[in-house]
């Protein structure tokens, strides 16, 4: 006999299913009861499922028929295999339903007419304070130089002229031009990377809370992915260290200042412990350089992992399109040597390059010292939003949140205090009806129940006078 | 004792390894016997490796270290793992490097002046017949029409105005513009219905010869691939409908109309049957719909798969960036109903979504009537290069190579006689030190070999004048 008396056991309590459906294909059965078992706690999540043979035994069926059944799981997200340790049981998402009305929610409301509502809910700047008609004389004076050659010419790494200003103004001609990838955008970068350097069940790392739009890439991918909760400096190293001696970990994603959700911004000490970790335990540093242009704390110096490492280990990418337009669709990714090719080649395949004449307009803007205005435009009107914020948060919210000050960036990140009962999906739904959009913090963990007490508001669509409407909204419906 | 006896003498045979040498890990000793055991034939392509257990008591190790050893092997592409059922091995292309060598001696050259080459590659239209002065003005006018607005507004599917273009013009209001995904190019199509719809380990058929660029992306995505002959009017189809009986295939990759590199363009009879056989054997077909706009053979009518599809089949990709200006990177996707929500998530894990300024452009150019002027301009233009290289391929190689007129497109593909001796890679680098550029064939198989004999020309980026010489150098190079 092949199957130890304990498995029959485990098997026969756990895995019970009648298989004398005719007219459904015995795979599906097996595949439907597991699931069953799964959503109902009987399998715990990351439990092993009985090996293929043994339970092919048990049920008088083919292997076949079990491998079947065990790849719909899969597929259907209730499993995931390990190689040479076989099949585990894996928990879905209980929120993943509120995921997607959330967004439908949003792209209905987007659709329709925004000026009923107060959108707490923008990502990126506005582009009230952009002076299109200087952008207009770039595109011209481009069109002018180049001919058709802006709309054919097609660099590998991107125009040479954007690597070159990227090189010079904003690394001081540290970086080589060699060793920049233009790309179109942050979530570019991310998946591009994900594509070249990690494999299905590889082991990353991310800071919990985190970008949802990081974590689909990842879950995607089907890596394994390890949270590390983030405190006011950063996250906190004693659980990051204790994952990487445990595991494997091949890379470590991170928004390196005024963080998506939670506004913080990592210090250089612990940059340089992770950096020297990163050197130990032979991992990579992702680093997703988010809105640091926005600093209004003068406390805060910007050094990003990129600068301050020696060792060729971090992963570095940045979106001109966040902080800028974000219809221009333009970022640049500084990879390590040793990925450099591999990750280029990853570009290739997801979308040969990105537009030649936004490059090349936006190289002259950066040149012409136009972006350097801009951003010192961006940086003075956000200020001013971003202490009346503040002002109204303790006004309104004083008792019934709690926060961290991000001294930069464009939004601020809320607790619902313990003593309220209220969650934030009831938060969003209700808000929702009085004409107040905000984003409910689930969005931003691998388990979203994790952030049912957190929302982000950001102002950066919002004038003063909404901003302080809008919280006064939101403390009527918050109650102690 | 778990090892059958002919188990312990097929391991002793063939996976004999010293152990003793301390300095290496165990793991990476084995990895690289095995690596040696592919390479030399030993253990042949697709032939299973032993179960990790028996391999980890025979060499007595942990099974940890031969889990170790396989994984290596699969990320360095030496080995597959199938579920449920083990490990199995892979033979390295051979011709890999050549692919390497290709990639960067035209990357070398296009970086140096392109002025002393006759340049055979080219995959798009160059911009030699591009009044940029009208794209010039179509730009300016959608910047003085939405100001900054044209730069920030993203819509998820896409700009509304350029999906209303693409249903009015290209398919006359009979597809709906709420089904239409912009995306910034077929590539990009590719890789964004390989992520929403492909898994590890599916597998997928595509046509024998195709593009490299597609192939890459299958491969990345670790599907299963399997070719079908190409012959004058589209695939083979027993040889199809013989895969179709023996393997569950979820795709079927195709370029519709002058294939890439063939230049052959499926029969609409061969379209319905595949049609009806997606039906049948439950697949998907993923239609890259390739230069359909230059047609100079009259008998040829335009049906895409698209257009004949009656039960949502069809994943229809279209790029603007081939017949239009690569610069532009910009595309669009119709995928069946079904995918719509998964393929639009996919879009935008992958950038978010596709340059706004540049959708405006491209619509408010075809609502102009500039788009098809600019097609009928390119049609005429091309089709005398098209007949003159056809008369100097008939006149100085007539006797050495041999080939199917394709009637539109823009290159040909040569197959080299059988009774000459030379290959295409030898022939590359002969022509390349005479100042020719041609693209050898070995880059559209799955496996190189079989393309040896073949090779394509381009006449998109070469005038009359350079096509007759360039082919009258290959006819020097080409000896009988």
């Amino acid at each position: 006999m092949y199957i130890l008396s304990e498995e029959v056991n485990f098997i026969l309590k756990k895995y019970f299913v009648d298989l004398n459906q005719e007219e459904i294909p015995k795979y599906l059965l097996i595949e439907k009861h597991i699931k069953r078992l799964i959503d109902t706690n009987v399998v715990e999540d990351r439990e092993k499922l009985p090996s293929i043979r043994s339970l092919a035994r048990f049920l008088n069926v083919n292997n076949s028929t079990i491998v079947n059944a065990y790849k719909k799981l899969q597929v259907e997200g209730y499993a995931i295999q390990k190689m040479g340790s076989g099949t585990y049981a894996k928990k879905k998402d209980i929120h993943k339903n509120f995921n997607r009305e959330y967004s439908k929610a949003l792209k209905k409301i987007f659709n329709e007419d925004m000026v009923n509502y107060v959108d707490f809910t923008g990502e990126t700047p506005s582009g009230e304070f952009f002076q299109i008609n200087f952008f207009k004389d770039v595109l011209n004076e481009v069109l002018d130089r180049d001919g058709a050659k802006a709309l054919i010419y097609q660099e590998s790494l991107g125009y040479e002229g954007l690597r070159n200003s990227i090189s010079n103004v904003f690394w001081n001609g540290k970086v080589d031009k060699e060793d920049i990838l233009i790309i179109s955008g942050a979530q570019q970068g991310i998946d591009l990377i994900s594509k070249a350097i990690l494999n299905t069940n590889d082991s990353i790392i991310v800071e919990k809370p985190t970008y949802s739009g990081a974590l689909s890439v990842f879950k995607w991918r089907r890596t394994e992915i390890f949270q590390v909760p983030v405190e006011k400096d950063g996250i906190n190293m004693d659980k990051f260290e204790k994952i990487l001696k445990k595991n494997n970990i091949k890379c470590f994603y991170t928004m390196s200042y005024f963080q998506n959700p939670t506004g913080i911004s990592c210090s250089n000490d612990k940059k340089i412990q992770i950096l020297k970790l990163a050197q130990i335990y032979d991992f990579y540093i992702m680093e997703d350089d988010y809105l640091s242009e926005l600093i209004y704390d003068n406390s805060i110096k910007y050094n990003s992992f990129r600068s301050l490492d020696n060792n060729d280990r971090v992963l570095y990418i940045k979106s001109f399109s966040k902080i800028f337009l974000p219809g221009i669709r333009i970022g640049y990714l500084i990879p390590p040597r040793k990925f450099k090719e591999s990750i280029q080649n990853s570009k290739i395949n997801t979308d040969i390059s990105t537009s030649s004449i936004m490059q090349r307009a936006l190289d002259l803007y950066i040149r012409k010292g136009l972006w350097k205005n801009y951003i010192e435009t961006l940086n003075d009107a956000y200020k001013k939003r971003y202490i009346h914020m503040q002002k109204c948060i303790l006004k309104y919210l004083g008792d019934k949140v709690e926060f961290i000050k991000p001294g930069g960036g464009l939004h601020f990140y809320l607790k619902i205090k313990e003593n309220i009962k209220m969650d934030s999906i009831e938060l969003f739904r209700q808000a929702k009806n009085r004409g107040i959009l905000i984003t409910p913090g689930l969005l931003f963990y691998k388990n979203s129940l994790e952030g049912k007490k957190y929302f982000k508001i950001s102002f950066s669509h919002v004038n003063e006078k909404d901003i302080e409407y809008g919280i006064k909204i939101l403390s009527e419906i918050i109650i102690v």
